[in-house]
C-alpha cells in the first residue's frame, strides 16, 4: 500500500478504497501507518468529504476493531438513541425506562461531559451508589432483566474511534459530516443496536449551528446506516436554550424524575415522546407515530415507567429512593435566584455559553478526566417567550459557594436577552429524516 | 501556543502569523510540534493557500534556520537563477559562465535529479575530477576569483526545507504554490542572493502544465521575495519538448560547451540569453533588455565565456581539457539512431516521459541516493515543427546495452506524435512577470 497515494487521491477529490480504509485503520492500531499521514488524510477528509460508501466502509471498521457485542439470541430487535449533544440534554434518563416499559429493548451506550454538553453517565452517577462500569455480562444480565441497561463505551468497544477521535481532536479534524457520522455510528452498532433514532440538534446550543447543517448530518447518518443494513431514522431538533429546565447532573436527575411522573417541562416530554416513538417503530412494536406516542404516555402515566427507572437504579447498584425522596441526591449548600434586570420578552438564550457558565460553576468538564460536582447548575425559571416584569426571577444558580454563584449569575445574564417583542414560538421537533428509498 | 486553534484558523481560511509560523518551524526541527500536527497544517494550506505576507514569513523562517550566506563585503550584489526544473534543463551550467564573464556575481547553489528531471550537480559531475561539494571558503575563493561558483546546499542551508520538504513528499502536500515558493527561496536567500531570475517552466514536462498555473507561481515567487526585500524577475517558458537536443549528464555538458562556442541550440541560447540579461540587470549592471543580450553575446562570441567555464572546472577539480577535447567526458558504449516510423510533421512529444525514459536508461534517479550514468541519454535529431520522411533520424539513444536501447527506443517512440499538419510554432519564453508595484 502506497499510502501517500491515498492521500493524494483523497485531496483530489476522488475516493479512498475499502483495502486502503482497511490499512488506514489497523495502521492507525498497529503503527504501521503513521500519525502524520493519517491526519493529512483527515484533513483531506474535512475538505472533500466522502461518500455514504466510503462512510459505512470506515464505520464498520472501526466498529469492528474490537467486540461487536450481539443480543440477537434474545429474540428481539434491539434500539438505542443518540444524541448529537447540548445543554441540559437528560433525555436518555427518562427515554430509557419509558420505552423500556413499553416493550422495547435498549442496550444504551452513553458518554461523559465534555466542553460545553453534559454526559448521561456523569448524570446518572449523582445517583448514590449507581454504576455505569458494569461488565459485559451483567449489562446483558439487565438488559435482558429489565429491557435496558446503560454503561460507558470503555475501551472494548470501537478502539479505533478513541484513537482517531484523540488524532482528530489535536489536528483540527473534528468538523467533517462523514467523519463524525462513523464516529457516532461505530459506537452504537459496536453494541448490537439494530435500530438507531437519532436527535440532531441545532441551534445556538448545538455544534451544528443551523438546520441546514443539521439536516445535512442526519441525512448523512440515516444514509450510512442504510449501507450498513441496519434501521435508522433522524429527528432535528431545536437547541436554541437548554433542554428543560435544569443544566447540572443532579438537578437533571430530578427533572428526569418528574418528567417519569407525568409533571416534567413540556419540552422533555414531547422529545421522549417522538424519539421513544421513533424507537418503538423501529423495534417493530408499534407500526404509526400517534399509536407509539399514546403508549409512551400510557406507561408514564400508569406509573410503569417510574417504577422500572427504580428497579433498573437498583439493578445498577444505586439507590432507587430517590425517587420518591429526592433530596437523597447531592444539594447545592448555595442557591441563589437571577432576577430579570429590566421588564420584556426571554426573546434569546446563548445556551452554548450556558453550557460553559455551569461547567465553571464545576457541573461538567474542561479536559477528559476532570471531576464534576454533581449538585451544582441552574434551574430556570423561565423559558423563552415567558413575559417578565424587572426583578422577576429568571433562574436558580445552585453553586458550592457565594463567590462562584455571584460569577455565575454574571455569566449567566450575559447569556440572556430581554426584548419589548415577543419572540417567534420555534416547535422542538424541525423534521424527521428517513432512510432514502433503496437503501442509499 | 494552542497549535490545533493554528490548524483551524488555516482550515477556516484565515492566517498563520508570524508567532505561530516560527513555533512550527522550530516545532518541527525540534520535535516540539507533533508531525501529525504539522501535516495537517500543510493539506489545510493545500486547500487555502497562504498570502504572500505569511509566505513570505514562512520563508524566512525556513532561510534563518540554518547558516545564511553573506557577501556583502565584496561589494557587488550577488545574483542567482533557479529554474522550477525540466527535461534536458542544462540552462545553469552556460548561463553561470557567460554571465559571470559579462560582470555579474553568482553563488549557486544547484540540485540533483530527482523523478523526471535532470540535475545540475549530477551533469557537472560527469566531468572528470569535478567537485561540487566545496566547504564555504573554497565557494567564496571560487566566486571572488572567478564571478562564480556551483555547490550543493548542503546540511547547513535552510535545515528547515529539507525537514519540511520530505514530510510533504509522504503527506501529499507537494502541489501548493506558497510551499512551493518557501522551499525555493529560502534555499537561494540562505545563499545570499540579492537578486533572483525565475525561470517558470510549463508544458508537457514541467511540473506546472498550464501556462496559467505557471504564471501563477512566478508571481507569487516573484510577489513573495519583493515582500522579503529582495529583487526577482520570472520568466514563464515553455517546456513542451526537452530543452536542446540532449538529454543525459555528460550529453548535456557536450552541448552545454557548444552553446558556449556559439554553436548551441537555438532555445538553449535563447534562455541563455534571455535569463542572463535579467540577471545582469538585477545586478544593476545593465538597464535595457536588449544592451544586457548584446553583452552576453559578446562574451560568448569573444570566447570569454569558454575560457572562464574551463577556469571555473579547474578551480572545482574538475579536467578543463574536456572543452576542447570532449571525448574525455564518458560516454555510452552503445548508441542506436530511432528512426521515424511514418512520414509527417514532429507535433507533440510527451517530454515528461521522455524524463522518465532517460531515467531508466540511468540517467536518472528513482530515490535520493541512487547513483546515475553520467554517459547515457538520448540526444534528439528532430525537433516540434520538424518534417521528416519515413525512416528519416529522430534521436540517438545512449545506452550501457543494447537491451537498454532497445527498450528506450520503444519508450521514446511513444512519447513523440507524428502528424500530417504542421503544428504551430511557440516562442521559448512566453511571457515576464515583475515584482508588483509598491512591493506586493
Amino acid at each position: 500500500m502506497n499510502f501517500p497515494e491515498v492521500i493524494e487521491r483523497k485531496r483530489d477529490g476522488g475516493a479512498t478504497r475499502p483495502e486502503e480504509m482497511e490499512a488506514l485503520i489497523r495502521g492507525l492500531l498497529d503503527g504501521s501507518i503513521p500519525e502524520y499521514q493519517v491526519s493529512a488524510w483527515l484533513m483531506a477528509v474535512v475538505f472533500r468529504g466522502m461518500d455514504f460508501a466510503e462512510t459505512a466502509t470506515l464505520t464498520r471498521l472501526m466498529m469492528e476493531s474490537g467486540d461487536v457485542l450481539d443480543f440477537s439470541d434474545l429474540g428481539e430487535p434491539m434500539v438505542d438513541k443518540h444524541s448529537t449533544g447540548g445543554v441540559g440534554d437528560k433525555i436518555s434518563i427518562p427515554l430509557a425506562p419509558a420505552v423500556a416499559a413499553a416493550g422495547a429493548r435498549i442496550p444504551m451506550i452513553s458518554g461523559r461531559g465534555l466542553g460545553h454538553t453534559g454526559g448521561t453517565l456523569d448524570k446518572l452517577e449523582s445517583i448514590p451508589g449507581l454504576r455505569t462500569d458494569l461488565d459485559a455480562d451483567a449489562f446483558r444480565r439487565t438488559l435482558e432483566e429489565l429491557g435496558f441497561a446503560i454503561i460507558g463505551a470503555g475501551p472494548s468497544l470501537a478502539p479505533a474511534d478513541g484513537r482517531l477521535y484523540a488524532l482528530r481532536d489535536v489536528t483540527g479534524t473534528v468538523p467533517s459530516v462523514p467523519l463524525i457520522t462513523a464516529s457516532i455510528l461505530s459506537k452504537k452498532y459496536a453494541a448490537g443496536v439494530d435500530g438507531l433514532v437519532l436527535d440532531v440538534k441545532c441551534g445556538s446550543g448545538a455544534f451544528m449551528r443551523t438546520r441546514e447543517d443539521a439536516a445535512e448530518l442526519a441525512r448523512v447518518l440515516v444514509g450510512v446506516s442504510a449501507r450498513m443494513g441496519k434501521s435508522a431514522r433522524a429527528l432535528v431538533t431545536s437547541m436554541d436554550e437548554p433542554i428543560g429546565a435544569a443544566v447540572g447532573n443532579a438537578l437533571e436527575v430530578r427533572e428526569s424524575i418528574d418528567v417519569l411522573r407525568g409533571e416534567g417541562p413540556a419540552d422533555v416530554t414531547e422529545l421522549v415522546l417522538s424519539l421513544g416513538a421513533e424507537m418503538l417503530r423501529l423495534a417493530g412494536l408499534e407500526s404509526d407515530v400517534t399509536g407509539a406516542r399514546d403508549r409512551i404516555r400510557e406507561r408514564i402515566d400508569s406509573g410503569a415507567a417510574l417504577e422500572l427507572f427504580g428497579r433498573w437504579i437498583e439493578a445498577q447498584g444505586g439507590d432507587p429512593r430517590v425517587l420518591d425522596e429526592p433530596d437523597r441526591l447531592p444539594a447545592a449548600p448555595v442557591v441563589r435566584t437571577v432576577a430579570a434586570p429590566r421588564g420584556g420578552w426571554l426573546a434569546a438564550v446563548e445556551t452554548r455559553d450556558v453550557g460553559f457558565a455551569a461547567n465553571a460553576l464545576g457541573a461538567g468538564r474542561t479536559r477528559v478526566g476532570d471531576s464534576v460536582d454533581p449538585a451544582v447548575g441552574f434551574v430556570f425559571r423561565a423559558r423563552l417567550g415567558t413575559r417578565l416584569a424587572a426583578g422577576d426571577p429568571l433562574a436558580d444558580v445552585h453553586a458550592a459557594d457565594p463567590a462562584a454563584a455571584e460569577h455565575a449569575e454574571k455569566r449567566l445574564l450575559a447569556c440572556l436577552e430581554l426584548a419589548d417583542e415577543e419572540p417567534k414560538p420555534q416547535p422542538t421537533v424541525l423534521e424527521t429524516v428517513d432512510a432514502p428509498q433503496g437503501g442509499g
